[in-house]
C-alpha cells in the first residue's frame, strides 16, 4: 500500500512528448539540433510554444529582448511564479538542453488547466532568449534583459559568431526592441516574483550513474579559468640532453596536470565541491617533434565549485605547484590571463520545498551541485528565490545524443506541480 | 713542471679557422648554414676541403656516391686510418655540426705533413655524404653507399622532401654515378681499415655542464619510438562530470609521462643508460576546449639507450604502466607503429687509444654515450674499429647558435693526432 499523496492533477506529457517532436522536426537536421539565439531555430521554437499556451488559454506577453511570458492566472495576482528556461541551442546540440524546462512548465499549466485548478499565483512559464553563448558570447543574453541588466554597450559590441550581426541588430530584427533596452527599464519586478525554478536535464552523468531520475540543485557552481597558460622550457635533442640538463614544458605541465588532479581529490576527501579540468594540452605543431624536448605548451586549466573560497583556495595551490615545478624543472609558466564567475548559492527554502513536493509523491531525488551556469544564476542574484530541477539526461549535452526519457521528464514535472500548488510563503 | 708528453706535431688550427669561415661565407646566410644533402651547399663545402687537401699535398678520390676521401700515404699502404664525418647540414643548422669532424682531420693531416711526419698507415680523410635526414629521408646514404649497401629501391623511392627530386637522380646530378652504386659494389673494403674515428660537436651539453673539452663515446644510443600514439577517453562537459565518471585523455597521457620519467629515473639510479621523451602531446585543436574534459590526445614517445635490453625493458614498464591507467581512467591506449634502431658499441680499444693519447697530452676528456645517430655506426657495423670523439658545444645543433670554441677543437685535433701517429694494433 502506498503510503504517497496521489497528485492533484496529471502534467500533460503527451503534450510534451508532441511539442519536443515538433521541435526535433522543424529545428533538426543531419548534424543534430540547431536553434540559433535571435536566429531562425530559436524564432521556430518560440512560435511553438506560444501557439501552444494559447491554445492552453494562457495568456501570451513579449519583453523588448523577445523573452516569452505565458501565464496561467492565480488567486494572487500581484505575485507570480516563474518556472523557465532557454529555446535556444548551440550548434549542432541536442532537443532537450533548455527546451525541456519551458516544455515541462506548459505540461503543468495544461495539466492544471485541464483539471481546472487555479494555482495560488500567476504561473508564468517562460521561455528565456540568448542563453547559449556560443553564438553572441556574453552570458544569459535573455534574463539579464529581462531584469533591465542588459548593457547598451554589448548590444553594439557583442557580435554573433558565424556572421557578425550585432547583437542589437539581432534583437531588433527578432521583432524586440534594442532601443528599449537602452533605457534599463526592466521588464520583471523582481519584488513580485515569488520564486523562479529552472528544470533543465543533467548534462552530466550523475544520475544515470546513481540511478535517480531528478536532482535538485544546491547552487551553480563558479568558475576560474585560464584559457591561454603557457609553459616555457627548453627545446633541446632528446638523444643527447640529459635529463637533468632538460628544460621540458611537457614533463612540467604533465606534472601540473597530475598535482591539479591530487589537489581536487584532497579538497572533495575534505568534503568540498571542486572539478579541475585541463582540458586543452598542445606542444607546438611547427617546432615540436618526436626527437626534441619540447620547450613550449599552449595549455588551459579551468576550477569550478559551488564555494568562492575553495576556487582561490584550489588556484593558490596550484600555482604554488607550478612554482615548485617551475623551479626544479627550470621552465616558467605563464598562466595568462584569468577569467571567473561567481558560485551561484541556490535558494534553500526552495530547494527544500521541492525535496518535500518530491518526497510526498515518493519520487526518488537527490539534491546536488549544477556544474553549468544557467539563468537561474541571474534570477538567485535578483534575490528572486531561485532553485533548479535537473533531470537525468544520457550522453551528456550540447551534443545530439542528448538522452532524456518522457517518463524521468514526469517524475520533474510532478514535482514540480507540487511546488505549484503549495509554493512556500517565501515573500 | 708538466709531467705530460709534447705532442710530436701541431694540429694546424689556423688552417681550421680558415676553413670555418671560409664554410660560413660560402653556405651561410640570414637563417643559419644550409648545405643541403647531394644539393648546393654540400657541393660548396666538398669543393673547399678537397681544394684544401689537395694544397695540403694528399691525394683526392670521389666514390659512386661523391663521398670524398682524401689520403696521405702512410708506411703501410695496405691499411689505412679514416677519420671523416659529413658535410652537410640540416635546413637553417649551423656550420659546426659534420663539418667539425672532417676540418679536424684535415688539420692534422696539415699538420703532419708540415712536420714532415709520415703516418704509420694511410691517413684518409672523409668527407661522407647525406648524413642528415632532413633532405633524403633515408640514414647515412653515404657511408652505407661506400660499403655498398645502398639499396637500388632507395635510389628510385627516396625523394628530396622539399623537391622531390628522387636520391640517384641527385647523386647522378652530383657527379655520381647511381648506376654503379646499383651494383652494390663497395669502395670501401672493411677489412682494410685499420680504425674509423668521427670526431663530432656534441649535440648535447653534457661537455659544457661537466666543463671537459673533449668527450671519447663508449657508443651510440639505438631508439625505440611511437610516433603516433594516442590515448582515446570521452568528450564530456567539464563542469557537471564528476571526476568518477570521467575519461580524461589528457590527465592519462599526464601521467604517463610522469611515470615515463620515474621509469628512466629508476634505470639511471641502478646505472643504466637511457633518455625518455615525450615529445609531442596534443589534444585535438577543432575539438577540445578549455570546458571539456578531453576524449582524445596524440603524443609521441621516444626512448633511447645504449643497450637493447634497456629499451625493451623501459618499453614493457612503459606499457605496463599505461595498462594500470588505462584500467583506472577507463581510456585506451593505441601506441601506433614502433620504429626502432639498435645500440651500436663502438670499439673498446678504440675508445681505449683515444682516451690514452688524451692522457698522455694532459688532455681532460669524459667517457660518454653518445645519444644521436652518425656514421660511425655503419662503420662499427661492418666491424671496422670505430671511435668517436665528441667536441664540446654550446647550444646545442642543427641550429644556427651552434658554438664550438677553437680551442676544445684542438684538444680534439691532438688527442686524434695522438692516435693516429700510434694506432693500437687491432688487426
Amino acid at each position: 500500500m502506498s503510503t504517497f499523496a496521489e497528485p492533484p492533477f496529471k502534467p500533460d506529457i503527451r503534450l510534451a512528448s508532441r511539442l519536443f517532436a515538433e521541435l526535433e522536426l522543424r529545428t533538426g537536421g543531419g548534424d543534430g539540433i540547431t536553434r540559433a539565439s535571435y536566429g531562425r531555430g530559436e524564432a521556430v521554437a518560440h512560435a511553438i510554444v506560444s501557439r501552444e499556451a494559447r491554445r492552453i488559454g494562457m495568456s501570451v506577453a513579449a519583453d523588448a529582448a523577445m523573452n516569452l511570458f505565458m501565464t496561467l492566472p492565480g488567486s494572487r495576482q500581484q505575485t507570480q511564479v516563474i518556472v523557465g528556461s532557454h529555446l535556444d541551442s548551440v550548434p549542432a546540440g541536442g532537443n532537450y538542453d533548455g527546451a525541456a524546462g519551458v516544455i515541462v512548465g506548459l505540461s503543468v499549466a495544461a495539466g492544471m488547466r485541464a483539471a481546472n485548478i487555479r494555482p495560488p499565483h500567476d504561473l508564468t512559464v517562460m521561455a528565456i532568449r540568448a542563453e547559449e553563448s556560443a553564438w553572441f558570447n556574453a552570458s544569459y543574453i535573455g534574463s539579464r534583459a529581462a531584469f533591465g541588466c542588459l548593457k547598451s554597450a554589448e548590444l553594439d559590441a557583442v557580435r554573433r559568431s558565424d556572421n557578425g550581426l550585432a547583437l542589437g541588430a539581432a534583437i531588433d530584427r527578432a521583432g524586440g526592441s534594442s532601443a528599449d533596452l537602452r533605457t534599463g527599464k526592466a521588464y520583471l519586478d523582481p519584488t513580485r516574483i515569488e520564486l523562479f525554478v529552472e528544470p533543465h536535464i543533467e548534462q552530466g552523468e550523475t544520475l544515470v550513474h546513481e540511478e535517480v531520475p531528478i536532482g535538485v540543485a544546491t547552487g551553480i557552481r563558479g568558475s576560474l579559468r585560464f584559457r591561454e597558460a603557457r609553459c616555457l622550457g627548453a627545446y633541446a635533442h632528446s638523444g643527447t640532453t640529459r635529463r637533468q640538463d632538460r628544460q621540458d614544458a611537457v614533463l612540467a605541465v604533465a606534472r601540473l596536470t597530475v598535482e591539479l588532479e591530487r589537489l581536487c581529490q584532497c579538497i572533495e576527501n575534505a568534503g568540498g565541491d571542486i572539478t579541475g579540468t585541463v582540458g586543452q594540452f598542445s606542444t607546438d605543431p611547427d617546432v615540436a617533434a618526436m626527437s626534441k624536448v619540447a620547450g613550449r605548451v599552449g595549455f588551459s586549466v579551468e576550477l569550478r565549485s559551488l564555494s568562492s573560497a575553495t576556487l582561490s583556495n584550489a588556484c593558490a595551490q596550484l600555482t604554488a605547484a607550478a612554482d615548485g615545478i617551475a623551479g626544479e624543472l627550470r621552465v616558467r609558466f605563464d598562466f595568462g590571463p584569468r577569467s571567473s564567475t561567481a558560485p551561484t548559492s541556490l535558494d534553500t527554502a526552495v530547494a527544500d520545498a521541492l525535496g518535500h513536493s518530491a518526497r510526498r509523491l515518493g519520487i526518488a531525488y537527490r539534491t546536488m551541485p549544477c556544474g553549468a551556469g544557467h539563468d537561474a544564476s541571474v534570477f538567485q542574484s535578483q534575490n528572486v528565490p531561485t532553485g533548479m530541477i535537473l533531470i537525468r539526461n544520457r550522453h551528456g549535452s550540447h551534443n545530439p545524443a542528448e538522452h532524456m526519457d518522457m517518463v524521468d521528464f514526469e517524475q520533474a514535472a510532478l514535482a514540480l506541480a507540487g511546488l505549484c500548488l503549495q509554493p512556500p510563503g517565501l515573500r
